[in-house]
């Protein structure tokens, strides 16, 4: 063994990872728990990828940006290059390519995972990021796009958010405008980077000096302000020409027809510029936001050619959850939503444990959270243990009942017997309640 | 992009790491979720640590054994050693010592996470693990050995266990003995494989070699021998002399009468030649076995000498369950468990989709899991779908109500209306019900 480390606490983990301690793993749980249940309810159903893949494979399902930034290395055991995957979707594309070829289409896939990805060091980026999301491979309409942003949604309420933004694009709109130049890439590239940055009088600095006819540039004009509600689908039809950008808008149209039933306008908001997603998507894009943090929380979108990488085509759309975004944005409205256990230290000053142990039973199997008070102290620093642990009650034991049960925040107490602790009737009023 | 990837399936993920699909990931689900509950009830919260590490720092928690099949590679961003976690206990002692310092003792902490090891290739091993656990912190008495115990025994029982048998040992038993031995380390390993073996020929071999007192010769002798009830305790006693080792087997006695409230003395097994457990073992270790599996599914102990190695001295105790094994030999057990949800599938022959919609999001309101099955095709694909999916039911809608429900087990059907939806009638007999 080595000699003792001592810690210099920020040096001890590599850039870009952290430690989360009880009050943020608890939130963690809880996203990937409620997540789960919605995404379960659509009938969705798990699938666990590994950590661990060989780059060769894993390479045919990343573009160029998350090739860049995924963890690599030999494998001493093979020699073979293996990698983290930097992205969860391109292993069910994987699987559902390679291992699922005897289950009839649709399939509908979930899962939770952590991904690793190299990231801006200077900007303080997470490189673990908490994935949780779905795919539904097989089916090309609309109503299936529109099924993932109506489970964004659901999900999103699930969790506690109010406020949020869901930003829909569709890519094929910007494409067919692009199709029509016939321009060197370095060109259309710039002419991109204008347009995700909205950057209005860029685009027009750069369509003056590009030799490209009038209408094409009054349609490259125009993207970076097709933005709001579903007015702009008529703005944007009276705009473009090319058959490809028309059949974006159509396919927008049906969405938002689906997703009408779900009462849902309010939160959405077209976006015909948002061409900054993931290389594979094909079709509908979407992004949701919250109030007081720039990043999505989740995206999403149609990827019709990823699975074919793999061997197997298949229409396909999904979208997934970043949680430690959600983590941030929702921090206060997750706090309530896991706030609602009952924990109980029990306390004896005797040095025979075991009726202590026998209540503590008693506790948990009526669904509590029990623990026993191991260490001889006395009831003031029982107290303030329980205080500083997050214990709603103390509870006293002594040879007989009535037993004293104390309130930990408020120190508001009462007695109560064995009958009362089996009969449910031992709590006070639960702390925060009124 | 580079050309379309053919599949060859054996080829296709590193040796020793799997997907898993469905009928495999909702039993990892449940097992999570039902050990976290477990955990919750008495009294443990969640950490969740990174999956990347610096190697000097993760490498003061580990023994040789695990160093030696840790995952390592240069971070190409910080040009530093990093590593993924072989076992995550060592990631708790870390967190523990260096995040925690204002945390009052005792601290009991769970996690639930994946951890890498380089294994045996021809074995087939698994280099993946799921591990879920426990690690109690600040406490030294045998009441908290005897909560791990019975923390993994009940655990066992939550997930539907029946017939399991945990494998107490106490590695101060075996240290009392060897250290009277004023031996080489070549000889020491040579006598601590031959006892790990119970290959009472082979240490019989050994020792009529070596040059040590009769006396210590005969407690080595009965070492493979003190395996069964509570009653090999007394046989231990008489053939020892040292203080440590009649100190550890005080400390079993002690833990044993903690456990005696639990009942659960049918499960329990002595084994004081069980010293193969990990490098950071100081006293009580245990291992939980399942019927048909000759690996343990849980194993935990005392270590009191680990956070100290992260710069903050503390007794403490834990365990950790190996959930693949458990998924191994629980198979059955756990199809039981998971088998519960009722699944709906809509069957709609008409363009409109928006009535289907809505009556999916009545199901799944009320709690059920329901999906419309959106591509077009007739009853009898649909149902083959259904059936193929494991859907519970598919229910046909039509302009009107009634609507008719099949039971896709069976095709034993019903009518039902809107109000039967909504008041939670709409279930025939579950199939498997009886």
């Amino acid at each position: 063994m080595p000699q003792t480390f001592i810690p210099i606490q920020e040096t001890l983990l590599p850039k870009g990872v952290k430690d989360f301690l009880p009050l943020k793993a608890v939130k963690i749980d809880y996203l990937n728990r409620a997540l789960a249940e919605v995404f379960q309810r659509w009938g969705f159903r798990p699938v666990v990828p590994p950590s661990l893949e060989n780059l060769d494979v894993l390479e045919n399902g990343l573009g160029a940006g998350l090739r860049e930034r995924t963890f690599r290395f030999d494998d001493r055991q093979s020699g073979k290059l293996v990698a983290f995957p930097p992205d969860i979707t391109p292993q069910i594309a994987r699987i559902f390519a390679t291992r699922m070829q005897d289950m009839p289409l649709p399939v509908r896939l979930c899962y939770s995972g952590r991904v690793l990805r190299h990231a801006e060091q200077q900007a303080g980026k997470d490189r673990e990021i908490f994935q949780a999301g779905v795919e539904l491979i097989g089916l090309e309409s609309a109503e299936a796009d529109a099924e993932m942003i109506a489970m964004a949604i659901e999900s999103l309420q699930a969790i506690g958010a109010r406020d949020f933004t869901i930003d829909i694009g569709q890519v094929e709109f910007y494409h067919g405008i692009m199709a029509e130049l016939d321009l060197p890439p370095a060109a259309l590239q710039r002419l991109r980077e204008a347009i995700v940055r909205k950057d209005n009088s860029e685009l027009k600095n750069l369509l003056e000096a590009l030799p490209i006819a009038d209408r094409n540039k009054e349609e490259l004009q125009i993207l970076p302000r097709l933005f709001g509600g579903r007015e702009i689908l008529d703005k944007a039809a009276g705009a473009v020409r090319n058959d490809r950008s028309r059949a974006a808008l159509d396919n927008l149209a049906q969405v938002l027809d689906v997703l009408d039933i779900h009462d849902v306008a309010n939160h959405l908001t077209l976006d015909l510029a948002e061409i900054r997603s993931l290389d594979y998507h094909t079709g509908i894009t979407f992004q949701g936001f919250l109030p007081g943090l720039g990043r999505a929380v989740c995206s999403g979108g149609r990827y019709d050619n990823l699975t074919a990488r793999y061997g197997r085509k298949a229409p396909a759309t999904g979208f997934t959850f970043n949680l430690l975004n959600l983590l941030f944005a929702l921090d206060r409205e997750l706090e309530q939503q896991v706030e609602s256990r009952v924990d109980v230290l029990l306390f004896q000053a005797g040095v025979d444990e075991k009726p202590a142990q026998r209540i503590a039973r008693a506790l948990r199997n009526r669904g509590y959270s029990a623990a026993r008070d191991m260490l001889p102290r006395d009831l003031e620093a029982s107290l303030a243990y329980a205080a500083k642990m997050n214990f709603t009650y103390l509870m006293i034991l002594s040879e007989d009942t009535p037993f004293r049960l104390i309130r930990v925040a408020d120190r508001q107490e009462r007695t109560l017997t064995l009958a009362d602790i089996h009969a449910d009737a031992f709590i006070l009023n639960p702390a925060g309640d009124e």
